[in-house]
């Protein structure tokens, strides 16, 4: 893997790139805003000037976006993945998005010759920085081994799961019970502190355990203050709990907590908290003024 | 603490009353059906024929009961607490009930000279047996003191929470908390396992992120087979469900997570459930035969 | 029925007890607040100075109280119904309480030698002066037929449900399924609305449908327009939500939309709206600033 | 109008066809099994062989499909709509899809130069057949006012809604308020009964009260002997509940309500109920066994 490009710098993009640097891979980066490339090229990064001109220079391109528009854009787009793809040609999407998109883009690449592999991740801005990602990679098995290490400095371990789709559908997964995970603890951070108890004692509590967690530790304190400062925004949290419910209902599997968490997750976007953390979901239960 | 009375040998009293006896202290034990205190017997425990007797031979008695009504008529009933409780006699309650029940308890015993603590428990069979709960106590701060050697024996560590009440309160704040978590995570292992994924892939995976917690890995590999042993009945996680909700609604404290678990641990009872662990709640989830 | 007593002049009581004077009912009338007597003296009622003083003085008395601490309070407090009821002394609870409630103040009563009948309504602030409620009675089938004519006026219809408990249960339940509606009413505006369509027009559409009800005909219009003077206050209408989702538990019955109901009532009370009408729930739903 | 075509003859639109038949307009149908063509042939129709021929023999082609993808391939595939439409045709499309389908089908048939309505109605099987449904139209005024005379026999009243989408987005919002009703009608039906009251008094009770509607009157009998013979299947429910709340997540619209309505309805396919009628949903509340 002598070089590498890299599609997409927002906060995951610009850790994830930022690491491949620092453990000596020559990447070749590209942003919509080009401007959010300077701090990688002061590290050595390389500006591709389109997705097309990043592909047609590396072998080897990850592409870490914000959303499945973003993600199709980036690939059927002008001056697109798809204009350069082809045989000996490598895509590597870590985006998270729907099963469906992540199949349309496969199909796309694979038709041109070219190689694919999903491999959205699990984990947010602090472990995309430490390198500490959860990869879940699904595709091209002879890919997958091929940048297995380029994933050993992303994260701290990667799972090969099957055809393209299912690294998507894990991602959903998992992001889905964080989700009403952290509606649940903020309940009940809110009822300790209306009942008259300590929310602070209810963390020391809850981490002695056994639902004990690092997402409780690391959030719990801030979100006492109704500090969120956005490590995984409160909007993308919410896409993902909504495509998980659709998941559900093609599968007809109830999922009520789901559904309630994400009519919280909504409830939240509606007070203009969208690009806050997820945890300011916490709000919806918290801001009431007084009972009667 | 020369000599601990212990009423109540179910699952966790059992579990304690043992430990107790194991770190040398002297136990007179008693329950309503008397053949629970055999085991007890053999390893040396004493057996006392009502909570009155029992009150009357020591002066520090621990209660561990199913619920409110056991614990009230354990105190109020014939033969029971209040009759021999008073001035030098110390009565420790880690039952866990609502704080309207523990307050009434409290009331009774100190106006008749008695000392009280409140002190619920976090943590089921397993942690009770290897002496690894957590204790939420309440109430006296001298017998609080006082009783540590024996907390130091049945739990990793206590918490002195402030009046009577308290104790009761961070419990069921802890019990919603994971009841929401345990319908959460049902709801992903069967959105896996529909959607084509291996669900102990998803176990490999929630292990290695920001939600790994110990109940997800005890209890997932078995809600996976759809063995549901009970460490922690359903039918009590419901009642503390219910009466968490039942604080949220005094202190207007909007909970649509711990409101929707409630009803699926309902639906769990409506199937006949309530004596399995209460990860059998994956069944309302899991139970349905094919879709169209 | 020469005469008639009636305890509690709240809104539905003060309607109520106004009808009985405008049929020609003599009636003798108390309320905690005695100025609130005053517009029934001007239309030619007796000021009762206690409960205990107008069971004295009447063989039938009416109560209306606001919840069932009140209803309780009347009759097992200081100069309180027990005082003066006994044979041929006949009591009957109009009030909305829980069958637990209604079954104490039955049996204290019958203990005396009383008659008692519940017969809580259906209906609120105008069918109450409109003599339209509907009348939900249990308890002693010859005093049911007994008071029958003042029945007649106070409502269009009253059902006679069998032992005491099932007029409570049976309000219980009505008054859920209403809760529920009007959550789904509320949502559905707000999505109208924010939609792009007149949520006016939504209104004609449901008034020719298979749903058109005189609920969403009379609450429609001023919900639109963010107005809910109370007819039937919001927090009578969460206490009925959770003492139905109560009486579901007892029964192991899952009900999801009221638990969802019942939470965002509780969001209501928390944003202050217990003493509106309860159709302001809809601020729940419409309240969000902006979306993101 | 001399003539009609009519694509699509499901539950909904036999009954449609067969009154515009029995009012003396001139039908031409067609359906994808052919052999549901016959009794309309019987009383008077035209079979045509294709949409496309449909469409080249008559000005006025109404279609009413089972769902978007029907909807987008009687348009859109082969010997479809598009093949024959172009200027003097017009295409009235009254099956219930989302607004997005919708757009793309007006868009297609304008840009050849065809006239496009919308017109979902509200109403199923008994209303179709009575010409009372309620017909939610949007497009083009002018093709509104000329099939007028075809909507007069279909419906008892219709609508004009403004631009294309708006009729469907009406039609949704409509039906999401009866999906959650059905619900919350649902678990006051399992509550009265398991709490001993008589089911059927409850109808008695709900009938005369401010939430008495034609739907619980029509089904409440039926659903009380789990008897679901579909007039509207529920599976068509479960999917207008999705597309509801799918409007509802891109305007930030918070729905708990319909969220936990919606999972109910998964939860009734899951168990195998999708082809009953939606108020088979009464068994995901009705179906325990115990309680325990």
């Amino acid at each position: 893997m002598e070089e590498i490009g890299f599609l997409g710098l927002g906060i995951m993009g610009k850790a994830m790139s930022m690491n491949l640097l620092r453990h000596g891979f020559k990447v070749t980066v590209w942003n919509r805003t080009l401007s959010r490339c300077d701090e990688l090229v002061e590290h050595g990064a390389t500006v591709g000037k389109s997705p097309a001109s990043v592909i047609k220079k590396c072998k080897y391109t990850i592409a870490m976006l914000s959303d499945p528009a973003a993600a199709l854009s980036v690939v059927f787009g002008e001056d697109g993945v798809l204009e350069q793809i082809g045989s000996g040609k490598c895509y590597i999407d870590m985006s998270t998005v729907d099963a469906e998109t992540s199949c349309k883009i496969s199909e796309a690449i694979t038709s041109k010759g070219g190689s694919f592999l999903e491999a959205p991740v699990s984990g947010s801005k602090k472990p995309a920085e430490d390198g500490q990602l959860v990869i879940l990679a699904a595709g091209e098995k002879t890919l997958y081994d091929a940048v297995l290490p380029a994933f050993d400095v992303l994260g701290k371990k990667s799972f090969f799961l099957g055809q393209v789709g299912n690294g998507a559908k894990m991602k959903l997964v998992v992001n889905m019970i964080m989700g009403s995970m952290m509606n649940a603890f903020s309940e009940g951070l809110v009822l300790a502190d209306k009942s008259g108890l300590d929310p602070l004692a209810l963390l020391d509590v809850l981490d002695l355990g056994a639902i004990a967690n690092p997402m409780f530790k690391m959030k719990g304190p801030s979100m006492i203050k109704s500090t969120y400062s956005p490590a995984f925004p409160l909007k993308h949290q919410q896409k993902d709990m909504r495509l998980a419910i659709a998941l559900g209902d093609e599968n007809a599997v109830p999922m009520p907590l789901a559904a309630a968490a994400n009519e919280a997750f909504k409830k939240a976007r509606s007070m203009g908290f969208g690009d806050l953390d997820f945890s300011a979901v916490h709000e919806t239960v918290a801001s009431g003024k007084s009972s009667s």
